[in-house]
This record gives C-alpha cells, sequence and structure tokens, in this order.
C-alpha cells in the first residue's frame, strides 16, 4: 500500500480562530483523512515537529508528499529542502498545494520565481477542466465551483507545465492554470492552485477528488535512477 | 476488467512462411497472448473479417485498441476509420505500433503525412528510456536492445509528442522517435516503433512489457464527453 | 519581402449589414490593410473566387496564409484543403481565426472535432498573456481588453497546444485557450480565438499587433522537406 | 543591434596546448568571432576577470548570453549566478553549450541535477534535426555530422524540453537530446551539446549556424516583466 505523507506549516491554525474552527485537525489533518479514506497508508509532519517531521527515514518511507506552506517558507531548513529534492528526483511524488507556490521546494524544482497575483476579496471560482483524458480529473464533471476563494491571476511565474489539467476562472477578472504537471527526474509533481486557509476548500468533495487522484497519478513508477556519469567502462558497440 | 482488442493486418502470415514461423498464431495472437496473461480480457480482429471484426459492438465494447498494419492500410474502410476516430475522442486508448505510423487511423489522429526513414538491413536497435518516469518504462532497465530490427529514422513526420518516452539508436547512423503519446480528446495513443514482421520482436520480453504498461496506461478515465456547442440556455454567471 | 495571403469566406458581408458597417472592405480588407501598413506584400483571397482565389500559383507563392471562415466551411473544396494542407507540412504559415476553429484545414491538422462551447451575449472578454517570452506577444501588455465579443469556452477539443500563449477570460464564467502554436512538418500554425464578425475587433490594435507578429513568427524558415521514404541505398555507417 | 556576451571558463586554454592550438583566441574568441561576422554587437568575458567579466553594466546591457564552461562551474560567484537567473527571468537569452549542462546557472535553471552519462573516446556525431520547422534549424541539412565529439548519453536528467530540436547519435550506441529549448519567465534558453574543448567543433560551419541562428532566436522579446504581487488595488471587473 503506498505511503503518504502530508506536509502542513500548520501556523495559520495556531493563531487564527477562523482557520482552526475550519480546520480543528488542522489542514494536514483535513487532507489525511479523505486520503485515508481513500486507501492510502498516511502520516502528517509540520513545521514545528523535530526536522519538521521529516526525517530521512521519513521521507525515505514516503512514496508521495503533499505539501501546504505559507506564512514561513522562510522558516524551512534548507538541507530538508535538499533531502526533499533528491527523494523527488529519485521518484517520489509531490503534491504541492496552494501558497506551496512559493515554498523553498516548489522554486527549487522549477528554476524560477513561481510568482502571480493575488487578491483576498471573496472571488467566486470556477476551475475548468482543459484536459479531460488526465487521471487526476477522473470523476469531475466539467468544472469545480468554489463560492469564495482567494484569487490567484496570471501571469504565474512557472515553466511551461509539462500537462496543463485544469485553468481557473476568478469573477474579479482574472485566470490562472491552476492544475499543472512537471516530471523532474524519476519524479512527478502535481501543483494544484485552491486552498486558502480561511475557506472550507478542503472539505470540497472535487478538491479532496483532484488530490486523491493526484496521489494516485505520482506514484513513483521506478524507483532506479538511470546510470549517469564516465561511461568509459561501459563497452560500446562499435567504436573501433 | 478492462477490455482490449487486438487487431491486425494478418496478411504478412498468410504470405510469407518466415513470419508464419516467427507468429505461428499471427502478430494478434501473439500480442493477444502476453496480454490475457497480464490479466487483460483481450479479443482479436482482423482485416479480412467483417467490417474488420470491428462492429460498433466491439468498438463500444472495446477500452483499448491495439494495431498493427502494413501492406494493406488503403483496404481499411474509411466508415470503420471514422468510427474508430470518434472512439478514440470519447475515450478509447490506442497503441499504434511500428508500420502502423502509416495507418488511417494514425494519420487522421496526427494530421501530418507520418512519413520517415525506414532500411531493412539487419540493423541493431538501441530504445533508450528518455523518460525514466513515465508509467510506460515501469520494470525496464535504461534500454531495450534488439539485435536486428528495420530501420525506421528521422525526421519522422509526426506533431510535436505531448510525451517522448523513447529514443532509438541505430546501428547504420539513425536516431527515431520510438515512443511517443499523444492524447486527443478524452482518449490516450501510445505510438511504439519496433516490431517489424520478420522478426521475432513481439517475443522479447521487454518489448511486451512496454506494450503492457502502455495498455495499463491508455485505459479510459473519463467516458463522458464534454458538452460542446451553443452555452445560451446554461445559466452565466454575471452577465447582465 | 515575405508574401501573406488573407482568406475570408466573405459572405456575412454580403447578407448583413451591421458586419459590413463595421468592415466596409470585408474582413480580409480589415486584416490586409494592417499587414500591409506592417510591411508585408499581402493579397486576399475569398470563397466565391475560382479556387476560392487559392489557385496552385497563389499557394506557391504564399509564406503566410490567414484564415476566416464560419459559415460555409462544407463549400470549401476538399481538393483545395488538400493543397493547403500540404504546403502548410511543406513549411507555410498558417493563421487560423476565431470561428476558422471549425473549417475543413483546422481539423485536418488538428486531427479531433476542434468543438467548443459559445454564446452570443456580448461578453466581455480580457485576453491574459500567458507566455510573456513569445514573440507573438511583442508590444503587448498584460492582457487584452475586448468590450463584447462572442464567448467562446472550453472544454476547446484541440490537442495540447505546443505552446500556450493566451488564455481567455469571460464575463460569464469561461475561460479558453485563445492562442496556441502548433508545428505540423515543416510549418507553423497559429489559432487565435477573438473576432467574431459583429464586433469591431479586427480594428482594435491589440488584435492587430498579435496577427502582425503572428504573420513574423509564422514565416517558413526551411523550405526543404526532409527525404522521407526507403534510405537503403544512403550508405550506413557501420552495418557490416 | 543586438548585443552578445560570450562567456567562457578559459581554463583548458591556458592548461592544454592542444586547445590553446586549436582555440588560439579561446573558445570565447572563436565563438566571438562568427558571431561577429553574423553582425551582431559581440563581448566577451571569462572567468578570472574581476566579477567573471559580468559586471551589472555588463549584465544589463546583454541581450543574449553564451555560455561555456567545464573544469570550474563551482568557482562561478553564486552571487553572479543569482543576478544571471534575474536577468533570464527578466527576458535575456541564454544559449548554454555543451559541459555548461553542470554550471549553476543551467542547474539553477531546469531544477534537476543535469547529469548525462559520458565518454571520451573519439566517437563520431550525427545531430539530426527533429524539428524542420525551428528557427534553429534555419539553413542546415538534414543532419550535422562531427567527425569525433565527446559522447553524452541518454539518461539526460533536464526537464522536458518546450521544443526539442536536435538528438544525436553516437557511435558506440548512444542517444542525446541534443537541442533543447526551455524559456524561464521572460528569458528564452538553449542548450547545445557538442563542444567538447580538445575538438575543433567550434570552427564547424554547420555549428557556428546553430550558434548563429540560436543567438537570434534567444533575442528578448518582451523587456517589461508583469506585474505580480498583491491585485487589490486593481479594480476587479464585478466583485460586488
Amino acid at each position: 500500500m503506498s505511503k503518504v505523507t502530508v506536509w502542513n506549516e500548520n501556523r495559520h491554525e495556531q493563531k487564527n480562530p477562523i482557520v482552526r474552527e475550519i480546520y480543528p485537525k488542522g489542514i494536514h489533518g483535513a487532507i489525511a483523512g479523505f486520503l485515508e479514506e481513500a486507501g492510502f497508508d498516511v502520516s502528517t509532519a509540520t513545521l514545528d515537529e523535530a526536522e519538521h517531521g521529516l526525517t530521512d527515514e521519513v521521507l525515505r518511507n514516503t512514496d508521495v508528499l503533499v505539501w501546504w506552506g505559507h506564512l514561513a517558507h522562510g522558516e524551512v531548513n534548507d538541507d530538508i529542502v535538499e533531502k526533499i529534492h533528491q527523494r523527488v528526483l529519485d521518484g517520489m511524488g509531490l503534491i504541492v498545494l496552494h501558497s506551496g507556490h512559493f515554498s523553498k521546494i516548489f522554486k527549487r524544482l522549477m528554476g524560477t520565481s513561481c510568482d502571480l497575483k493575488w487578491r483576498e476579496a471573496d472571488d467566486k471560482e470556477r476551475i475548468w477542466v482543459v484536459d479531460p483524458s488526465h487521471p487526476i480529473v477522473e470523476g469531475l464533471g466539467e468544472y469545480i465551483e468554489l463560492e469564495k476563494e482567494e484569487m490567484y491571476g496570471e501571469h504565474f511565474d512557472i515553466p511551461v507545465p509539462d500537462q496543463l489539467v485544469f485553468v481557473s476562472w476568478f469573477e474579479g477578472g482574472e485566470v490562472f492554470r491552476s492544475g499543472c504537471t512537471y516530471r523532474r527526474g524519476n519524479g512527478r509533481i502535481f501543483y494544484f492552485r485552491p486552498g486558502h486557509e480561511t475557506y472550507p476548500t478542503y472539505h470540497h468533495q472535487d478538491v479532496q477528488k483532484v488530490i486523491t487522484n493526484a496521489v494516485k497519478w505520482a506514484q513513483p513508477v521506478n524507483r532506479k535512477r538511470p546510470v549517469y556519469g564516465n561511461a568509459q567502462s561501459i563497452e560500446p558497440i562499435s567504436i573501433k
């Protein structure tokens, strides 16, 4: 059974009673909950644990890592970011949610600023499926509608996605590439936009479906890295 | 259980004793054999059957269609090609093998000539994995080596693949984009190069792994087509 | 100097006084006008001319073909569509505008239905730049705003664009991949969404910039097709 | 006129008489030479100059930066790498050559290890054009043949290229994605494989054509970055 670690900064929950009310077990608890119901072997980890809860053993045993962070990206230890990076290259899946666009690990993997426009104004959001053949949209209708969300708008400064799965419409006049896949090394990455802490977005059934599908999709398929470096010793086919 | 139909022109087998010796049950029989062992519900269909064995009922009940053709692309009925095309848009997976690059259905889906260079000269072929994160390469090493194959060389006149999974090296000096995925509508398509009829390529374990993985990967995820056409009647959000 | 042919169905202009008022020289005349000012050697051609104005000589001498059609896609002669298709593979650029998404030539090149949602309800449209590095956006701001346009909405049934340049926002709640590039053979293709006949869209300065940039971008770079077919006679490097 | 800076580590030239003989003016001198002939305004910069020759003023005035490094990637100052990175996001073109695959700036932009297989054994290399529509292949035949080069083989640990322009064949049995484009922010990047220091590769006419075409292609088109951050103050369209 596939092992999933849900990582959450878990700071808004401590400071803001509105967030605590929406997510009494934390954002990580809410996400872990529906992933467990979907049959995954789920653990959680948070910023203020030792090594942010991401020890070598935890990382080694994680097939897919889910990431939510916002206030405290800068407090994530660089050495741990490097370990996560290496694990992604080795094949671990990574699901980056909402404000995780600015996390060290996402910026490290993307090579761009990952900047965007934003506005907290209770915009209505419609997340349109633009790739109806993708496993991540299984079981969805043509769009997901969220009554109120934080707006994220283009330009989103990311590399061209390998696959563009969702595009969001916002009431105030913006669009956003909301569901983007990438691969880096042996690992697969999915960025999914919604999930501002003051809205009950992770209780929305379709949002849960997307994250569940994404975790399935991001399973490692190949745990062995290719051989790199000097190929002198390998017998070439036809060099005289 | 997923339903797979393996379609084969089945003409070389009738004319050429070498081919018959390598594939006593036909190329379709060989492919159906290892797909059955992998747990799929497999049927076969061939050119000279009524409606080429691809009746409406067969097509409706096919999750993934595997296609091998060479000598007689022109004899495939245009109406049946249209039906296959529609089924792909509706979500049916399609695996096109080797000389199927020139089949009507592949050219219809690609929109290009699908032409290439070729040479029958017992070239050694090495099929290199260029995407180690792709489900289609699960269980493979870094390359598949075929002692002798027909050469296919660039330029291969196809649209840019959505995902490039394999690149072949040929002894005589050519390269070829050997494993290419596309999506069209709700359906997923994989083109896989090797399989000239006079070589025992489809008995090669790694070639069988690739085709088996590809059939898994190409499963329909979304059987419902999006709604197209006049959206006048749908209540728009904010038009006055 | 690069030769551009602007093709227009030119039927709305005959039937609808509103269209005639907006485009007294026809949509083709309006487009030809600003392309001439930009320094191209521009001709026009329309459906009701002999061979739709696209004789072999015209096509042979066209570097980039611009296409607007809507009511009468079915009246475009199949042989001429085949010739245009061949010319694109040979390197001719093709700019497909608005309702040209349903033209025979675009569907032939795409291999999909090219269907979409639409609504004529004076929606406001914002065409957002999602690729600020692309030559087609040179000189634009972050978006183009059109006060009123026909809505085109996802899902747009096209192959994954090689490059996604623009995404539209519509007042009524939809998004659309509005600027998409493809290559087929030696030729480059750009689809650009706006331009419903009853709005003065092609008089909008930014829309003109996009089409002008697209014509520059789609110039043929390589007039020689690769060699296809039997490479037996070419001396292979190392086959014994 | 477009300003190009050719950066070279310039260490092999000091240590190895063979390299000095092939490139008496340094690799940078050779590249600068043919770019000047092509009409660019070219400067050079090398590792051992102050600030590696890449002062703020030099970077600000560079439209396209060409990069060759090998022995001393680690000696390139991190602050300067950050400045180059920012300039690329701002729109500066970047052409990374050969062993530059392991440079700090390339790895920073890619987010992967950029590792590969290599062998110094005088392999013959054939660099095949796989995208005949790309401006970078203008004026080339179907492939470039280099009698002797260092082998670089797959797997090349890079993100999926935005555009794959060349694939190399090597005598010893390997293939390599030799010409890859990316965009990051407003900037365009081209990686081009050949150019081991002990071979006269940069004197090869077709290699010169590719680099010249790439410099043209990588010109900044849009010097203004999109606006990022809080969009609260911008009047949204329809939020009540």
